[in-house]
């Protein structure tokens, strides 16, 4: 077999809406053992965003293929790009639409020294702008998370936090946030931007978690604050810095982290 | 030569960040005798863009190479493509940007039916949001103008104008909008979103326009409207239509356009 860095079928042509425009979709999905960990979900997430860009879902065959062979590490990162597939020049997308779907494994490693120790985040400057027409799908226009992750570069900060054009907690730039308030876990709703993750989706769908809002002033006061997706499982925060890097909170790490335990049952960490 | 289509340094790998995250900025320069028309301005966004994104600038030397060479029309449309080049998973950038350019020369035509006869456009139901870091520049970030264009299918609807989500009037899908008011031109600003074309740029550096704001329930009122871009000139506007269909105004065709006359000089139209 080809290395997949060096396959042709990875490459796109020229002429490929998602390189384009963006015209498309993908996912980053946690493999263990070789099989897809919360894939309903993100083939879910996959079809919800194919509905609102009008792009053909691939078949679930094609889709399972894209995981299936054999593992080359206990646990591996697959992601998939999905888009538009070939266009002429101009937004008018051609009478035939075949869209491309391409994808890449990777061993991956999570940081158990997050999970146990937490993590430092930051605030972000870049404020995310509304279109409620791409919020929720993981499309390819994401050069405000690019942005986002640009305004810091030191490696004790895990994690930016967004906020919306409203001052209102979105996500941080590649993580979905959740905090706790009265003792319940909430994550913002994510109606005008963001990214709504699958273990978001998960947590949601077991009654774990509620949708709510929180400007982003109020974020130093929550009991608890995580940052988390499918693939790097849950951080606690532990400290909370403004953008420009003064200290806003800190957090203790709880002995007992139910949150975090659940989310890990759900990724199937042991 | 190989066809442009077929030649594999026209492909961008799996990991082009291009690709992956719309990271990068593109532009479609009009060629006429091989030659590239306002490419300074052209360039001058690209570079723009490139501050903006923190993508390093090709030299000059590699973006007229993207251009030089026997032309194969007299006419021909250059597109080419800036990402910032390969790159982990991750929205963080690598250590070591090397940014990938990769261009297209192809044979066109524009319709001088259209120069002559004017043009019937509609209003687009999408909105376009905010985004400040983003407005102005042609990134690869395009999603909106390709919701925007799916609209409509009517070949006689040459364009969709579009407002942002405050309700004034931004651009079309791809050209931009000028109207005239107390005898004057004008075009939006486009300081939250939006593309700042080339021949606009021109056009304001000339004095010839100036920026304003328009609110969309007013542009059927404005005395006279064109959309137009370096690409395929100034095409007047006779009649505009709401996303419904329904009719909202008619302007007759101008004997005398000089709005369009001096367009087409910038545009070296005999």
């Amino acid at each position: 077999m080809l290395s997949p860095g060096l396959s042709d079928e990875q490459a796109v042509p020229f002429d490929d809406r998602g390189l384009a425009y963006g015209d498309g979709l993908f996912e980053t999905v946690l493999l263990r053992d070789g099989g897809p960990v919360l894939w309903r979900y993100h083939t879910s997430r996959l079809a919800k965003g194919c509905r609102r860009l009008n792009i053909p879902l691939p078949s679930q065959a094609a889709l399972d293929a894209t995981w299936q062979g054999d593992p080359t590490a206990e646990l591996e990162v697959l992601k998939l790009i999905l888009t538009r597939g070939s266009g002429g020049r101009g937004y008018a997308q051609p009478d035939q639409v075949t869209p491309r779907l391409v994808s890449r494994r990777t061993p991956f490693q999570p940081s158990a020294e997050r999970w146990q120790q937490g993590v430092t985040v930051r605030l972000c400057d870049l404020r995310l702008g509304h279109q409620p027409r791409l919020a929720g799908i993981k499309h390819l226009n994401r050069l405000e998370n690019v942005l986002a992750r640009q305004e810091w570069s030191d490696a004790t900060i895990a994690e930016g936090v967004l906020a919306d054009t409203h001052g209102l907690v979105v996500e941080a730039t590649s993580m979905n946030v959740f905090w706790q308030q009265a003792g319940q876990v909430l994550t913002p709703l994510l109606d005008q931007c963001g990214v709504a993750g699958t273990l978001r989706a998960a947590l949601i769908e077991q009654g774990a978690v509620a949708q709510s809002s929180l400007p982003l002033q109020q974020l130093g006061a929550v009991e608890r604050l995580w940052v988390a997706n499918s693939v790097q499982g849950v951080w606690p925060v532990t400290s909370l810095l403004a953008a420009n890097g003064s200290l806003i909170q800190r957090w203790p790490l709880s002995k007992l982290d139910s949150f975090q335990r659940l989310a890990h049952q759900l990724l199937g960490v042991a």
